[in-house]
């Protein structure tokens, strides 16, 4: 039996009584069957400037040297116990396509094709389907869900379906209906409905804090929505896929889990990103490893997991991001002995600190037991005023106190920029502030676009092409298009 | 030792198996050292018509029936396990005046103190000031705090002081300040200062699921207010008073639980209103007392407990309101005998799901173990669109799944209208549906501004009349406002 113990919490700005303890230690028995102390991180770190308070210190027996000692994947359970898979099983598949012909038919878009992904393979895990209202409203003001033992797990975004007055006259008084992709092809059934209203303003308000037009998110997706939603059981007739030649790196849960063990895996640290990876992004992964291992941790594995789904129009698009990663691979700033790269197929929300804990369930189920925040995760630019549209602490803050997410280690991550001084990017170091350079999605999209170089050491170079790359691509599209408007 | 079991639950329209199993019971020992197991209604009262489905049946031995049977007031534990009752002691009051003059004075206004009431006296229990960050954070996003052991209580509602630029810099580095009335008045000093931002946008949206114009609460309160809130713990000079005449009428959860064990209640239901009380409410609430005693409680005390804080403009004022209560029990309505009025200090939200959580939790530490809620409870109609703000079910559905409200048994009400028939107030029959009347708050002041006599049976005539001569001295108001405005 191997026991950890806690780092001491660290000192923090906040001495309120009623919330003040800042760490709670949750018991549980572990799958090879010794005791761990977990960590919940439950706000001192706001304030840390080291990783090292974040993470359980085993001060004994490291975990790879205990007892009985082959590793699993189950380093952290999924959340409800068991993960969720509604693909229906090749034998069955034939009768049930048969049985979806007879049904009632809703068309579906590709972002709901996303979430059927994402629920079939059970990121969503226990969720088994899109949201009844029960779910829906749990979420919505608890961003968690009760489990009928009596247990909570996380789960802030409402994951719905929804349908127009047209499609809700049609299922009329079915209890399952056929869900249908644009070409006609039938993508699962959903057992079991119930239909139920779509207060669009009320879920928006709720999911964002705010209203104002121009939400990505909202605009591609809830504003053109019908006003109802239905949820229900899924049943996915086959896997879901792609065909954009990235399908291979979209691991399942399942999947990531095996990999896992097949490396023989006793810590596995996500990183969730949606932009092209840095120095400063390395620096931090790097750094976390390295502190992994000196807790004693014999086997760190890095899941670099980017986002795969619907993105707003700005942001790099996933193919060149994975031909980016694929390049700090190969260019070794990170190292492939020791990193999985895998899609997370989820759309993006730019829900801050909702949807962070979305972001931090999700590796719950795929086997994570670190998470990495950074500073305003999930955040973007304010629609329609000059300022970030949320609080950038408030991502963290919020995920280290979240329901449902207390068996998960989260990682607040340093600011890391760019140091003038030692030509690369580096932590933050607020006593020579004067020294760095913080260079911001916008304007590395910047220098790309305008064929400019970041400074030496900003970026692998191999990366960096990519991104040029695709940038020139863009303007050669540009101007192709707009000779075509100049000849017409 | 007791044992109750519990009803079978209803059987009810969604059949999603995660969360599907409705009841939930909570074993807790409690004050008197027996084992109850309590009733969690999860939901299935959604579309429950009976009451009774909603409370646990004693099918042993009825609660006062009990060995050693003291009945105590301890009913149910407050939040926390402790009422908060942050007002200094007389012997020290001089001091603190003293020390008070000396410190930073913020300035506060009416629904300020109104707050400082209600957590002086520990109706926000375990809350002992204004919130700091953490718990704002954690009001907002997951309508529960979390307390040191690990325990969830419900805190839907920011709890919250702004303060402007000018108060900030006027703070500085201090960690206490002064709490001062327009008036000049010391009213407490807060400890432990944390100054946070005040996002307002933000805060609307996920308090009130909308950012449309004209929320009460928002226009009269948050609008006006600074950009920053002041987190920090209470010490309050001396009892909040209003010198309204209606003071004997504000009890504490102190005074409540006493008076409860007063009367040697074994069970207490609570009935939050902001409306005059018909004879709809009183046969809901005539009708609650019936079925507990068919359940086996010997005292069911009923708790009428309007709201004294700020209501929006078209609300009748709380001093009329109490008189007509009066008038309600007067006429023998409502039996004095198991009845207790009192007025709930708290402002009004109009927050709808929102704020009937914060309604029932305070009333958890008043001592109330049963909370009536009834249709759209804390709602409004939408303040720029033709149709209520929030669904008029989703209060009930919402409080039935709210973190922290377990121990409270939730006891949604069957719609009550005026049946034409048997000319009174009766639960709505949907089977002769043409028979019933339904009239609303609005049509309710309709008449009465009029001088319009609702039908018989509505209303009491002694609380009928109150409502009649308010209407009256209002138009006399009018006509004299408007008698001057044209003498001019």
């Amino acid at each position: 039996m191997a026991l950890f113990t806690l780092l001491p919490p660290k000192a923090h700005a906040s001495h309120h009584l009623l919330l003040s303890p800042p760490h709670f230690p949750i018991s549980r028995r572990n799958a090879i069957g010794f005791q761990k102390t977990h960590l919940l991180p439950l706000n001192p770190l706001y304030h840390s400037n080291s990783l090292a308070s974040a993470v359980p210190m085993p001060v004994s027996t490291p975990p790879s040297a205990r007892p009985g000692g082959a590793v699993r994947s189950s380093l952290i359970d999924p959340d409800g116990g068991a993960l969720v898979d509604v693909v229906v099983p090749p034998a069955e598949r034939a009768a049930r396509r048969a049985e979806a012909a007879a049904l009632p038919a809703v068309r579906i878009g590709p972002v709901d094709l996303e979430w059927i992904h994402v629920v079939s393979e059970g990121w969503a895990s226990p969720l088994r389907g899109f949201m009844r209202e029960k779910e829906y409203l749990q979420s919505l003001h608890f961003n968690s869900l009760r489990l009928p033992d009596g247990s909570i797990v996380n789960m802030s975004l409402p994951i719905v379906l929804a349908i127009n007055d047209a499609d809700k006259e049609a299922i009329g008084d079915a209890t399952d209906v056929a869900l249908v992709r644009p070409g006609g092809d039938f993508v699962a059934i959903l057992r079991r409905i119930e239909v139920y209203k779509h207060n669009k303003e009320e879920r928006i308000a709720r999911t964002w804090g705010t209203t104002a037009p121009g939400l990505p998110y909202v605009e591609k997706v809830i504003s053109p929505a019908g006003n109802w939603l239905v949820g229900g059981d899924l049943e996915v007739l086959e896997p879901i896929k792609y065909n954009d030649g990235l399908d291979h790196y979209r691991l399942s849960p399942r999947e990531l889990r095996k990999e896992f063990d097949r490396r023989q895996a006793d810590a596995v640290f996500a990183f969730q990103l949606r932009n092209p990876v840095h120095n400063g992004h390395a620096l931090l992964m790097n750094d976390t490893r390295k502190r992994l291992l000196e807790m004693g941790y014999k086997n760190p594995v890095l899941l670099l997991h980017p986002l795969g789904g619907f993105t707003k129009e700005d942001d790099v698009p996933l193919s060149v991001r994975m031909e980016q990663h694929s390049k700090v691979l190969e260019d070794g700033v990170l190292d492939p002995e020791t990193t999985i790269v895998a899609i997370f197929p989820s759309p993006m929300h730019y829900a801050g600190p909702t949807e962070v804990q979305w972001h931090a369930k999700a590796r719950i189920n795929a086997g994570a037991n670190f998470y990495i925040v950074g500073r305003d995760p999930a955040g973007m630019g304010h629609p329609t005023e000059k300022r970030d549209l949320y609080d950038p602490d408030h991502g963290k803050k919020v995920l280290s106190m979240a329901p449902g997410l207390e068996k998960l280690n989260i990682l607040p991550f340093r600011v890391a920029a760019y140091d003038t001084v030692e030509k690369k990017m580096a932590f933050f170091d607020p006593s020579r502030a004067q020294d760095f350079l913080f260079i911001s999605g916008t304007k590395m999209r910047t220098y790309a676009r305008n064929g400019e170089s970041p400074p030496d050491g900003f970026m692998c170079p191999g990366g960096w092409k990519v991104l040029v790359s695709y940038y020139e691509s863009l303007q050669c599209e540009e101007t192709g298009k707009h000779s075509v408007a100049m000849s017409v």
